[in-house]
């Protein structure tokens, strides 16, 4: 057995089918007339270009528009200027093959995006190999593997899937892939949940250990490869699919349908979302509005700064393609793990204790009142409802909502039409949980983010590998801080929603209803599953066990009593 | 005007006298006999182990045995055969004169220890060059300037003051020190706390600002040093100094009282230290106990892990000394901004989130036994409490007694008499501090470590430049866990210190009492202040007072209904 990262649920038994990429001599030659050079490297980017186009249109005809995004994405890529002019560069100054000049720029752009430490950027440098990587096939004749050929049933297997393969993935054929590389928030993961087949990365020595057309069995729930099984293990296998897929489409069933308890007690289900392009998922799967846009993926796709038109545009295109469902907006939560290499920022020591999220807005001033125009202009467009991330004391909000004010006005004597909209807060320190009804005074709503506050309430690095024991989302002392903003949030009326990764478990979600929390915001694709464990609870059971388990002494005791109630 | 940072308390009107180094010539030179280099080599160490001694039996009568222990420190660095092999090795294989070769030596060590990023490790760079500089100028027959002979009050000023030079001061002359170097922990700060005269370091360019034999101001509170002044200004500041020595001498008179508020409710006022060393402190400003002995400084003193008779032979000593007062010792807290170049430890995104205290002891279990051992040895000397730091759950305290257990028997097993002892928890992760209720049926005491509490509550690192003003001892969200602690303690009658900074704020140390905290644990040269405050407050109006300020918005607003009672 095999064992990797698991990206995509679900369970596949098929053969393999290995993509091994041609090995491509990348040795620096001499040439007698780089300007030959040049020109077949400008060749080989048009025939990249008019192969991108295809595929984005391929792919928008057999997928979705969103889908073939990846392809306009690749696009920018392939014309950008500052890497073929570095490759030009190159050619002319040291007169040397085009495959050479083109490895020696994106290892280095590549080392830059590593050496930031940032997950997304690195995932990024794969769109820049694969685009590179396909120019330099095209001007060495090489043939580029086409998947959307495959027709029977296989499992594929590769080093790393580039976007553009992943894109080209008939899920009627191809039921499942494993690579050797990857993470997480790697476009080939989100492609893989998009189109539901099961996926696992980062499987080390994948390729030297499995052979072509080997029969395999993959989890993709666990992340596990089954390479030797009889016929028993197989039909399990097999009857696992099954359950799996009749479970799927019965939760079809719940779509259209409102969020609501046994005893008839309604709750709202909010999908977070990280793009525009994410919006199809807030549709599909039925949410009651968007509870969580991280806007920072928009900054972190950027090379420079967005501007206050092409973030307007997109706020907007958000709150009109879900109106009249609300929209929460967070505004730029960058540091701790994230960073953006336009904006300079310090080395810190500890970066999740350091100057985050609105800590870094009020350093950053000009950029967060430019997300702020942008946002109060799109005001008008829906129902925008703007959270700002990490608020630690009620003088930061206070603060932040003067500037609000600030730009409103700017925008009112410039004759820009600001429609209403509300101010709200995260909580995910435990200082504002404590404080809650202090800030329940002054804003408009509040969202929990669990993650961030279970990390600072067990004082515990949560993407620590050897610290996940004290991730404790069930812990009494979690429940009790949530329970202390529920309550406050009652008592002054102002809405309590949790957008952390707690709201989609189906113990946790239905538990912080119970405690008084009237909204949740999570991953779009889990909502159904939700819905539909609700449906069977009654919510006066849900608020008896909620105010019982906050005397318990730990998280194993919580689960416990949660699985005596709710059974799946 | 120049500021800098204040390392201790105090004002002083005096001269200027600076002491300027001789400039060395670091240079390599080729020399004929390496033979005879060394030899001078040998000559100077002789010379320079017969000076410190000098200096330590000096001191000693001077000042006291353990002032006298930088030199016993300094006779170690000065025959470390590491050091001095080294330095031979390369006159040796270079042919190269004797300076080069301890300069080049003693680069590599410091370099190795400012590369820890350790401030304690860094300030024992400065002894290793204050060592080596002495050997140097024995070889030069350069004369070292020696401080025992001023006879008029000054100021001194100084790049950096050697820990040497510290040690001879006469506080009866110099009235106070600046230094363009320096940190909070250094020997100099030290030696000038114990003193007793201000002292302010950090000061850039220092040298070059002031002339020799000019009249300034120091002020040790503020760090400042006002060079411009009228008469006026003047006679302000020797009023203030007239002022602030009597008020020391009157806290004098607190010396052997009980520690009680004017109604009658006696508290303990323990004190903090580092090291056996420090126990005169804990005798002479008449602490009721010791509340915490840090023990990492013992482990960061030594160059390699301490063994097991090294430690009890430094825990014997502590306990013996103070008997039959009680001493809380705590077990290793090394990771955060500490660090142990022996121990190998991983390099962490986010130390102060990472693996620390606790949870390295129980991945260093060799080095968490040899402590217990050492510890429960030790216990047959005087009334020890062992406190395990940085407890985020109930289920680690259980893990750590049982090792506890284990230890005790073996010991049993090999008929070492171990005596009674109490087991009990820091409280500085907000997890803990909500799950109080529960902790304290199981432990023996708790002591709360406000400063780390303070960190996580926050979420801002307490060591970052630019979030200090999220660093707030009042906010009543802080308060609130201190109270459920507290409330706790009083449930389950065990007692319930604080050990933190607030416990030695005039304002702050009075509120924990009347929250319930029974015993604070400080800096011991804060105790009579605090002692005398308590005397003059009713403890009826610091429960009143303390319940109603949870309630509050800010910090800002407790700390003036603290002013309305506490007046200095």
């Amino acid at each position: 057995m095999l064992k990797g990262i698991p990206v995509s649920e679900g369970y596949a038994v098929a053969r393999v089918l290995k993509i091994e990429e041609v090995q491509i001599d990348y040795r620096k030659v001499t040439v007698d007339n780089p300007l030959e050079e040049i020109s077949i490297f400008r060749q080989a980017i048009d025939q990249t270009v008019t192969q991108l186009e295809q595929l984005k249109s391929e792919t928008e005809k057999k997928f979705d528009h969103e889908t073939s995004k990846i392809f306009e994405a690749q696009l920018m890529i392939a014309t950008d200027p500052e890497v073929n002019d570095a490759v030009e560069s190159k050619i002319r100054a040291e007169s040397c093959n085009l495959v050479y000049a083109i490895k020696y720029v994106v290892d280095r752009f590549v080392d830059l995006f590593d050496h930031l430490d940032d997950e997304y950027l690195k995932d990024r440098a794969f769109d820049l190999r694969d685009v590179t990587n396909r120019t330099i096939k095209n001007a060495l004749n090489i043939e580029i593997v086409d998947l959307s050929h495959i027709n029977e049933k296989v499992i594929l297997l590769t080093t790393e899937l580039t976007p553009s393969q992943t894109a080209q993935i008939d899920p009627n054929f191809v039921c499942g892939f494993v690579t050797e590389i990857g993470g997480k928030t790697s476009h080939s993961a989100i492609i893989a949940r998009l189109l539901q087949i099961p996926a696992i990365v980062g499987v080390e020595h994948l390729m030297q250990k499995l052979k072509n057309h080997q029969e395999i069995i993959l989890d993709g729930f666990h992340g596990e490869i089954i390479t030797d099984f009889d016929d028993k293990i197989k039909q399990d296998y097999q009857n696992k699919i099954e359950r799996y897929e009749k479970k799927k489409s019965a939760l079809k069933t719940m779509i259209g349908k409102q969020s609501q308890s046994k005893d008839g007690h309604v709750y709202e289900l909010f999908g977070n979302i990280a793009s525009s392009k994410d919006i199809n998922h807030i549709i599909n799967f039925d949410a009651d509005g968007i509870g969580l846009y991280r806007t920072e993926f928009l900054f972190l796709d950027h090379l420079v700064l967005p501007t206050e038109d092409e973030q307007f545009e997109e706020y907007k295109k958000v709150l009109e393609s879900v109106y009249p469902k609300p929209v929460v907006i967070r505004t730029l939560d960058i540091g701790g793990d994230k960073h953006l290499p336009y904006l300079n920022l310090e080395k810190e020591l500890n970066p999740f204790l350091g100057k985050r999220a609105i800590r870094l807005s009020f350093d950053h001033i000009d950029v967060f009142k430019t997300q702020l125009r942008a946002l109060l202009r799109a005001s008008a467009y829906g129902h925008l409802k703007i959270m700002f991330p990490m608020i630690a004391v009620k003088e930061e909000f206070i603060k932040a909502k003067a500037i609000v004010e600030e730009v409103k006005q700017a925008l009112r004597k410039e004759k820009t039409k600001v429609a209403d909209f509300e101010l709200g807060i995260m909580i995910e320190i435990p200082s504002a949980a404590l404080m809650a009804d202090q800030l329940a005074q002054v804003v408009d709503f509040i969202s929990i983010g669990t993650n961030d506050l279970i990390q600072y309430t067990m004082a515990a690095d949560r993407t620590h590998q050897s610290l996940t024991y004290l991730y404790q989302p069930l812990n009494p002392a979690i429940l009790k801080l949530i329970d202390m903003v529920a309550q406050a949030g009652k008592k002054h009326q102002i809405k309590v929603s949790v957008c952390g990764e707690m709201a989609s478990d189906i113990y946790a979600g239905p538990l912080l209803l119970g405690l008084g929390v009237e909204e949740l915001s999570m991953t779009p694709s889990h909502i159904l599953k939700i819905r539909k464990i609700l449906s069977k609870l009654n919510h006066s059971d849900l608020e008896k066990l909620s105010k019982s388990v906050l005397k318990l002494d730990n998280e194993e005791q919580v689960l416990s009593e949660l699985k005596k109630l709710i059974k799946v």
